[in-house]
């Protein structure tokens, strides 16, 4: 890979071949993911809550609660390690010592500040929407001013982030080819079911294409 | 709920209609979910990774190398927070405040101990592989002593562990109900591909049933 790592804490150092610090595979990574899994220290302990996220440009926006008190920990310039991780198959190999996962993942290392310009606060609200169900902020009723308050927007810029792939088939020991078992991968997909109506969904309301046909598939790099 | 939370951080506070408490359903989430995120405080800040997880009765066993840095941040007796989050659906309500997203999660706060002993790390071994592809451990080849040196397995009581559980239709504010909006649920699910064979595999090697037929699928809680 040609980009380096942004700081020596994002360098990846177990399984440095899986190591991708190119913007474009991470910010792809990024977008895919449909949740994060963000990490504070609370009270000196380690504390990990999921939670949605969105990207716009070189800003990792995470949602939140005025209640979440994870959220809470870091708002005021507190440190945070987010993760995205995204499964794409189970690598079984002919030894159990070299089983193991095709992934992509991302981890972002930064301090993370409390959004409150309303703008920004909104185009955030919007991106953690639309990451999610792309389209869906042109049908649904759009948040009131009561209710942005009631939500808390965190900020992270991306300058401190790294990304970690494994593709492609087991890499057995030499000796253990020969074994007569069977290996391979497994691939897994997030694969969306037929949508199903609000019970008190009124009558005539058509569900949108966004929903019929929703789809989180990306494009494992490799 | 009829449990009790086992402490004060593990009580959910924020949506506490949410908590579950009761073991078989902590339990049955643990055991469904492929991999967790483990946070641990490193030289002060946080730090999160994705790893494999296995349980055993009431303790919780992560999977490492010896050459992982958060590992060896927490295996002489450091604090660790693991989180396993199991995604069900999108909820797309009228609102955006209202949208969200079921799901099944689980929180467990824990002093992580190295597993030394060479029975118990042959064990949770075996049930790391068992975890994610049930019958494997028959086929596959048994890890050497040597290779179970190099492995790193860390046990985490469950004595300190809640969950977090949403399920059924979104909930509006009384005046959206009117809107034209579509409302309802995109379900999701982690679907196996058919297995693909590694490209070095001899002929005649038979694909197993539990590769050809791999479901991840438990029975969401509600």
């Amino acid at each position: 890979m040609e980009a380096k790592a942004p700081s020596a804490r994002t360098t990846v150092k177990r399984l440095a071949d899986r190591a991708v610090y190119e913007r474009r595979t991470i910010e792809a990574i990024l977008d895919e993911a449909l949740y994060c899994h963000v990490a504070v220290v609370d009270d000196g302990s380690p504390r990990v809550i999921p939670t949605i996220h969105a990207r716009i440009s070189d800003t990792l926006y995470i949602h939140g609660s005025n209640a979440s008190r994870t959220l809470r920990t870091v708002k005021d310039g507190g440190e945070v390690c987010v993760v995205v991780t995204l499964l794409d198959g189970l690598i079984l190999a002919r030894s159990v010592f070299n089983h193991s996962m095709n992934y992509r993942s991302v981890m972002v290392y930064g301090t993370a500040r409390e959004v409150t310009d309303p703008a920004e606060k909104w185009e955030a609200q919007r991106a953690l929407v639309e990451h999610i169900v792309p389209g869906r902020t042109a049908d649904a009723r759009m948040p009131s001013e009561k209710e942005l308050r009631q939500t808390t927007i965190l900020a992270i810029p991306l300058d401190e982030a790294s990304a970690k792939v494994r593709s492609g088939p087991s890499k057995d020991a030499e000796e253990d080819y020969a074994l007569p078992v069977w290996a391979g991968e497994i691939p897994l997909r997030l694969v969306a079911q037929p949508p199903i109506d609000d019970p008190k969904l009124p009558p005539g309301v058509a569900t949108p294409d966004y929903a019929r046909h929703y789809s989180r598939r990306g494009t494992p790099q490799s």
